[in-house]
This record gives structure tokens, C-alpha cells and sequence, in this order.
């Protein structure tokens, strides 16, 4: 028997998910449904880090976070276990990525804190609904992220600067594209730099720092946005003993409609 | 020499508030500037409480914590003293007030960490500003404000039922008054509950909780808005040692516009 996966609600996807039937990307999956990036930190690392994300809301938007120790949420997925459903994770061990895994189950630690964060998957879903093209789905690609001169506020041990994601919009679609974004805060709101790369320290688009380039056409303009990336970035100059992360791409499926988390 | 305080600078009260010259409310000073609550608790109790701040954002908005130990702030104030810019404070020892006084510097901890909290002084002005009468202000009382039966989200030590602010709305502005407050999620946003208070478990409006019971006219409507002694209330039934907050309507006059509160 074979499964369409693209026909599942989230938590059959997630059933599938937890069995390890399922350990690809998550894009384009269970449409309409929010996404999420994972951060799992020693709780004493976990003060910091939430008032880290405290303090840089737009790069680091918070949807959920655990109860120390526990591997379930409360707000954001019923029926989920945080060790199984996500289709793949990475351990870092002192800031290196020492394996990738489908499973953190037989690593997970009672002092672990979950941190579910919002992904631009969702605001990229509003764009399209818009009628904007979002050239890294077009060409099938990871989107380009670049490095930035724009200073994170530090919280405890925590600091660094913001990594940016771009996405190539028509001259006469930016305003739209910034109206759709900004009414979504919780998957990064509005553009963070419109079409003048240089003055936030990005000089050559076509070698991003992360994922890949993409097309820009004439009469387009390059739109930044920021990236879920940066505390992924901030936690790993800390060098912890030891981090888990999804893997890039494969992401916890939730059970909240991208539209409640708009302006509510 | 006499000073008109309503026409002060926010850092020229905070001025005037720390050398001990004014000890007064601060509603209607430094208008359009945003006015916050204070919560100071000790670092070891501030994760929880700062996780319960995020699960419950609609009736506790923090705009700002400071460092361990520090009395000043980076985003909401420069040139601020936490100890001293409050006109009142309040101590509480095992959850009991135990004093008013106009300075906390001599009781200051290495290990507080000062929690900032929106207040819906700053929604007030844009109801005004927007032609909708607060009838508090009309009638020189405090807000009425009642317990009710709509549970928080639990976070570590801290859990409880929210408690909300009351304002009569006449009829035909009740959207506008939704729509003024919904786009200001940093201090309390739209309303919880419109002109059905037994539904939230409130019985009898002439007598409030907490405050003073204000004229409901014919043709008004009450509303309900998330209300910041919801934190202070989950925080005393936990009788911590010592935590200090603002007296009621003794606010830090900050440097923020109202207007920059708005969706951005």
C-alpha cells in the first residue's frame, strides 16, 4: 500500500514521521498547516536563550516551548513527541554537527528545553496565496541566506548578527510582499532591508552564505527578510556541550493554520 | 521655581522622579510616551516567570528585561535608574505588601532582573486620540478591573486565571475600539470578552475586584481587556521571598512613542 503524503493531516503525517516511514523535507506538505524549526538547549543554557529570542523577535520568533524535560506541547500539536516527529535532526556536540539522526529518543536528556520557532515556510505560503512567485520554490532550491552587519541585542551569553533570507519580488509586487509578510510576525514579519544589499553588509548575491542562489530578473528587486537561521548561528558560537536542531528543511508539522498566525 | 510636570520630557521626569521631587500618579504626563509596569524578581525565579510571560502574552506583554542586576534598560529607555525612576514602589516578602516607598536602592539585589510590562495607558490615549471616551479617565477613577474564570497557560511555578480591565463602550464604537486595541499587542491588544461578563465568570460589575466601578450608561456595552495584574496576582500566590513591582498607576515614563507600539 502506498501513502500520499501530500494528503495527510499533520498528525498522520506525524504518526508516519514517528514510525521513521517518512524522513524526507516537509516542504509543500499538509498546505495550510504551520511548520517549525527546532532548538533543543540544556535548561541552563534556556534563560538566555529565551531572552535572547526576547530581545530579537524578528529573527527569532518564538511559537512554543516545552516544559523542561518534556518531549510534548501544549499550543501549537496535540498526539506530538518532539524526539520522533521530526523527520530529521542534527546533534551538535561543542558547536560541530557530529551526526544527523530520525530519531533523538535514546540521546534525550530530563533537562532538556524544546524550542519551537516559526519558519518562513509560512509567510512564503501567504505570498503565493497573494499571487507573488517565490523564486526558491520556482526553481526548486533552498532559498539564498546571507551573513549581515545588523548587530544582534546580546542576552547573557548569547549574541551575533542577523542572518537574512532573500527572495527576488517584481518592482511592483514589493508593497505586497511587505503588507503579506509584515501581518505575520510570528514567522518573521515584515522585509528587513528592500533592494540596497550593501548596506547591510551583503555584497555579492550570487554566493549566499547558506542554501542557494536563486534568479533575479530584470525589474526585479532583492527582498530580506530575517531568518530563522540566526539563532541557530548565535547558539553555536557558545560552542554547548551539546544542541539538537532539525535538519534543514524537515520540520515539525503542526496542527495551527498558517492563518491564525496572522494579526491576532 | 515651580515645574509644570505635564509638560517634562520623559528623561526630564525620570529626572525629576529619581532626586525624589515627584512621587505622584504619572497618568496623563509625558503624553504620548509609553508608560510600563515593573515586576523585579530574583534570577532564580525569573525563568519560570519569563516562560509564563510568553505563554500568556494578551494579559502580560513584557517590552523589555533588563541584565541580572542591572538598574538600567537598552531598548524602551536610555538614561534610566530601575531603583529610582518608578515615583512608587511596593515590597512584598512571602507574598504580603510589606511597604511603599519612593526608592529600591537600598534593598537592590545582584540577582534581580527587572521585567517591563505594557499597560493599557498607552491604548487609553489611542481610544481618546481615536474619539472613543474612557470612562475611568472621564470620571478620574481607576479602571475597574475583576478576576474571572479564563485559565493560563501553567509555566513552571506560575499558573492562575486572568484578570481583566473593564470599559463601558457605547454601541456603535465597539469596533473601532476592537480595531484600535487589536493593532497594539504590546500593551494587552483587542479585548477578550464583549458585553457577556458571565460567560468569563464575572457577576456583578458594580463591584469590582480591584479599582473602581465606573457608569455604564444606556446603550454602552462592557468590554474586557487582558489586564496586568494578572502577573503580579501569579506571582504572589507563589509567596516568593522578595519581589518588588510599581505601586498602582506609578509607572516608568519611558522613551517609546505609543505610536511605534503599533504593528511594526
Amino acid at each position: 500500500m502506498t501513502v500520499d503524503v501530500a494528503s495527510l493531516s499533520p498528525v498522520a503525517l506525524r504518526h508516519l514521521i514517528r514510525q521513521g516511514k517518512f524522513t524526507q523535507p516537509t516542504s509543500g506538505l499538509a498546505a495550510g498547516y504551520t511548520q517549525a524549526n527546532l532548538v533543543i538547549l540544556p535548561r541552563d543554557l534556556a534563560y538566555d536563550f529565551l531572552l535572547f529570542t526576547q530581545r530579537n523577535p524578528r529573527p527569532c520568533p518564538v511559537l512554543e516551548i516545552s516544559d523542561v524535560g518534556s518531549r510534548t506541547l501544549h499550543q501549537f500539536a496535540q498526539d506530538v513527541d518532539l524526539a520522533n516527529d521530526f523527520p530529521k535532526y542534527r546533534l551538535y556536540r561543542h558547536g560541530k554537527m557530529t551526526k544527523e539522526v530520525t530519531s533523538v529518543a535514546d540521546v534525550w536528556q530530563a533537562d532538556f528545553v524544546s524550542f519551537i520557532i516559526g519558519c518562513s515556510f509560512s509567510f512564503e505560503a501567504e505570498l503565493l496565496a497573494a499571487g507573488i512567485e517565490v523564486r526558491n520554490i520556482t526553481e526548486k532550491v533552498n532559498v539564498p541566506m546571507y551573513n549581515t552587519n545588523i548587530p544582534l541585542v546580546p542576552a547573557g551569553k548569547f549574541q551575533g548578527h542577523m542572518v537574512v533570507s532573500m527572495r527576488p519580488i517584481a518592482q511592483q509586487d514589493v508593497p505586497k510582499a511587505v503588507q503579506v509578510t509584515a501581518a505575520m510576525p510570528k514567522v518573521h514579519g515584515a522585509p528587513i532591508q528592500i533592494g540596497q544589499p550593501a548596506t547591510i553588509g551583503i555584497t555579492d548575491l550570487a554566493h549566499p552564505d547558506y542554501g542557494d542562489a536563486v534568479t533575479i530578473k530584470p525589474g526585479e528587486v532583492p527582498v530580506f527578510w530575517p531568518c530563522g537561521v540566526t539563532p541557530q548561528n548565535a547558539i553555536m558560537q557558545v560552542k554547548p556541550d551539546f544542541v539538537i536542531t532539525h535538519a534543514p528543511g524537515h520540520m515539525l508539522v503542526t496542527d495551527v493554520l498558517n492563518a491564525t498566525l496572522k494579526y491576532s
